[in-house]
């Protein structure tokens, strides 16, 4: 399969129609319009979700029927929403967005979606849509970089800043060389390890509170190898669940 | 101006700064995945929508600061919607979406905003969301293409299929030759003039219980001449427009 | 018919009954309170549609059998919200009480509803309530003075102060004069036609930003024998759409 | 003060503004479409609402200024919704509408606003506006028959159905035979006590689950003597009421 | 049937399934936390709920299966929500609570509900859930002090300060006397009869606008023996209507 | 400081203004109602929290002033939702119940907030309350067993049946012999690791899926000495954030 054979985009209606009666899983990738720092432009996470959606239907090639939506690129940012360049939408509505979608699709037939997720803001909202639409019979699937816990462990030089969260850093940073060197300036990346308010699980902080910089532990020490093998295992684990989707998809 | 300096998802923080000092008309394409049928893709809106304001930024150049957001690819569908290639947002979501963008802006002292919309059915929510902004401070600026009449007048061949709506038309048809030939199927252009119904300004019809197609009038008068004499008035208007609202956001 | 044959609120429960098992068309009519200048008060969208919808049921006679609903004299305003005479709803509000009623007949076996309606703010939310109710299999018609545009170029003799809207002006205090002629001060009529703001199309604007009589066009050039023509179309029109409403009705 | 110098619909914009000047007190009169048995009409609550209004502008006279809108005509009916004469809003929906009118007032002075209600049904939806509005600033009044306590005891001949509630009875027949004789059907008036559930206080009962009839007690025993008696009572203390309430707004 | 064999939170796995196995009503206490004054602590409301509920458990032992939930503590308060010991909730939002724990009880198989209500600011939102859940087919039952009306006459001895409203006053601590004497400081209790302003029944006040203290009537007359009186009539009733209930309930 | 004097069902309003004029921390304990298998009752998460809050009041005693709410009983609860033992309400709701208390408080001039949260399922609920409060100046702090994480490291002999979630297991069961062994019935705890779904980080399951059991790993190895130790180290840290929080609330 190759991207313009699953990208709805593309397709005119006889085509779209030839599609869904394969009953394809649908592709929806969204990200955020958010701060990350100097190194990294406020689209980051808009770029890696286009850039991983591509490698991914490249990959899963004829294997499993797929059905690409475009983007959506506004996601809900809080703890970052008071920097130049980010832009919020409440949880609310991303959920609504992400069930009307839903229901559009189950309308057509398809009532298996995977989420194709690269902000971790996202993901309240997220659960909240996949709760609601499995109560419609639509499965939603939400990918946060499945996979990527093992071979993150095994390229990660340095430490991480916060046991949950990450951002502009070694890790997001090696994305972006792999996926979009272009749009990384090296020279600019910076070590910035802020002291968490002590209280910082119990209370609402944005990050600015307590750290000058968005980036959250050391971005210098990224690199493009870095990225690619761990998002190599994320697209193999992100094909195999699409291929368990489409399974499902097809006994219901 | 370059595209790549109003651009806000290639901005790095400083750069994101730097542009909101100038307190910038921001433009935010909206579009919407929705059937054209066979000679047009369901994309068509959101192309349309990507490169109309490409050009647009082009050609304000330095005179008016910009600040481009990301394109919206879902839209409010209803003629349409039980088409294969459309995906709908209710009106609701699409305004609470385009309120809650103007209202991050705000926060950041952008209280003009442009909209360039290629999607009739978004009118009703973006109306909607331009009172609620205006309550809030903010002035949000709808362009359906506009100045279009008048060139449309003088470069249409063919009737068009009714006085409110075109879709997939001899003019839409034209802006994608002009701006998008690749994505353009002409041997598969129709000629359709749907009987509607005569009481179709009454009721609430999908347009699927009168036309076998969702082309309403003759695509294939289609000629990217005529999609270049219209959008180029269209681009001329919209940059008039932004220098005003550039003026009036600076007043404010 | 009669009207009081058909007023619901004239009827007691046999009656009713007794009418709800012919499945007549519900005639739900709406105005609005709104400022109209010096020489019509401010319920004239109501007196109009009060005296309109008598009129027709009085014309519809016998043919089709009609059960209407009191009127509903409050509806969106936002244009000129501002003026002393104003009074306004949400759009929200307006399309839930609509949608309401609307559901409240069909319990009783009543799917066709025509909403005659006299104030043109109104029309988004009929629209939205349109939409609503008939994915509850409930068919509503909405009524804007349908046919009137034919007559109205044949007696109009002075220009539009607007392409889009109406207000006050040669053709609706034409419907005055035919309709409600104690009600209509002509020594108090006047000549406007503001400057609207070249950016009217794109902008929210309240009139009273850039007129200062809520009067659109020449009041003065109003005559009851314009009024009498157009309104003769007019509830002719609304006849042949009723009994068709009612037709389909029967249908279902 | 005659009705023409109070009524909304009545006035042209110098008129409204000059009324408005004299910060007047608010009359919204409010009732409902509902089934009231063989021998008065659905719209006996409207009716009621309509004449009682009137009368009360009569009397008030030029001791304190009122603005009197139009008559909102559909309540939140439930008790009697399954009924053939009955159209229901939700609690919520009332409630919206009040506060709506409410809010539109506020803006032009008017801050206090007393609501002629004739239907018990509108209560609840009618004080949760209340406490809306005065979180706002706005003193909303309810009347709902003031002062017809006493009165109504000395006349009453036949025992009340139901401690709570009264419909289509002896008292308000009455009510109907002084102000709208012409709409009663005295010969067509009956005599109904139901067995109401033991259980009517703690559960949720549609009156057609126990009552053939929605009269509730004896219809027969109505005279227009007695509505005249009560209402004279009612209209002196509406007076007394809005006096206060003119003087409330005065001091704010 | 003891307390523990009833009470949800007591019950592991397998006996929650065995008692819904046998159709229970649910018993929901609902109290709030208020102002009471110097002689009652701003818990009464929950107090005389837990401790009512804990009674009528004990006395209905086998005869009727019963399945009890905890307290819900917070209920709406209004009239005295600016007080230092109140905490208030929403309408819709206890209507809320209540439809969504009757939403639950329904799936397993329990659509027979009795709220016991010690707070009489509950009633609006309890009865619009009530409503709502009967739309799902969920029987909710109010229980509002029921029975208690005839002997409190008979034990009554001072007179009541508002004939709808009771609160902190001879009848009310006399409950707390009987259930939960060790919560009463009878040496602070006092006589208060606050004038209520003239238009108490029209508009709405805060209790502080006209009365000093939180208690209505003369709470020194409390005794523990009206509070049993009165409380054993309330138990006797409420029985009963728990019969009838799971008799109901069984039926269905 | 001793429990009645900090819990605000057992003042008077005296007593609670006194203790509003320190401006107290507000305690709010909020739990579920859930299954937990057999070994531990439904109320589980309701009687942690209770004991928890208690012997956190004794513990702080007059170092930090509190204000002790009564227990929210009723959560969140999705995953077992489908239990005997379990009452769910959506997220939406417990976020509006702790919302408006929060309002509630900050008019008295409470203005922080510990939620002492004894269920999982409630965090999302609980962080979005938290964010809408900051917007209103209210500090919300969440207290999901602060300072658990390192002694139950230390004492913990069996393996986690999952890294994210624990539910009626060695821990909480150990919680469960410290602080309430009456309610706990050893001999009926199960060791169960059910095989989670290869997907269950990306898709939604409620457990009963893939479980037979609600318990998550060996609810047999439960000590009261690990609950001890484990929820001594807890205490000793919410102590220690209720402490800052007391002082945070003092600077604002």
């Amino acid at each position: 399969m190759h991207l313009e054979n699953a990208d709805l985009e593309g397709l005119n209606d006889s085509e779209a129609r030839a599609l869904l009666a394969r009953r394809p899983v649908a592709l929806l990738p969204i990200g955020a319009v958010e701060a990350h720092g100097e190194h990294l432009p406020s689209g980051t996470d808009n770029i890696l979700a286009r850039r991983l959606v591509t490698a991914l239907v490249e990959r899963v090639a004829g294997a499993t029927p797929l059905l690409l939506l475009p983007l959506l690129p506004f996601g809900q940012v809080w703890s970052l929403a008071d920097q130049p360049g980010s832009i919020s939408l409440s949880n609310e509505t991303v959920s609504r967005i992400v069930v009307e979608i839903g229901l559009s699709l189950k309308a057509k037939g398809v009532t298996a979606i995977a989420v194709v997720n690269t902000h971790y803001g996202n993901v309240v909202a997220l659960r909240d849509a996949q709760r609601r639409l499995k109560d419609e019979g639509v499965t939603l699937a939400i990918f946060n970089y499945p996979g990527a816990a093992e071979p993150t462990r095994a390229v990660r030089e340095k430490p991480a800043a916060h046991p949950a969260y990450m951002h502009a850093c070694e890790i997001e940073t090696s994305y972006m060389l792999h996926l979009a060197p272009e749009a990384v300036r090296m020279e600019k990346a910076v070590v910035n390890y802020p002291a968490f308010p002590e209280d910082f699980s119990e209370l609402a902080y944005r990050w600015s509170e307590f750290s000058a910089s968005p980036v959250l532990g050391d971005a210098t020490a990224a690199t493009a190898d870095k990225g690619r093998i761990i998002l190599d295992a994320v697209l193999g684990r992100m094909a195999e669940l699409l291929a368990a989707l489409y399974a499902r998809g097809r006994e219901a």
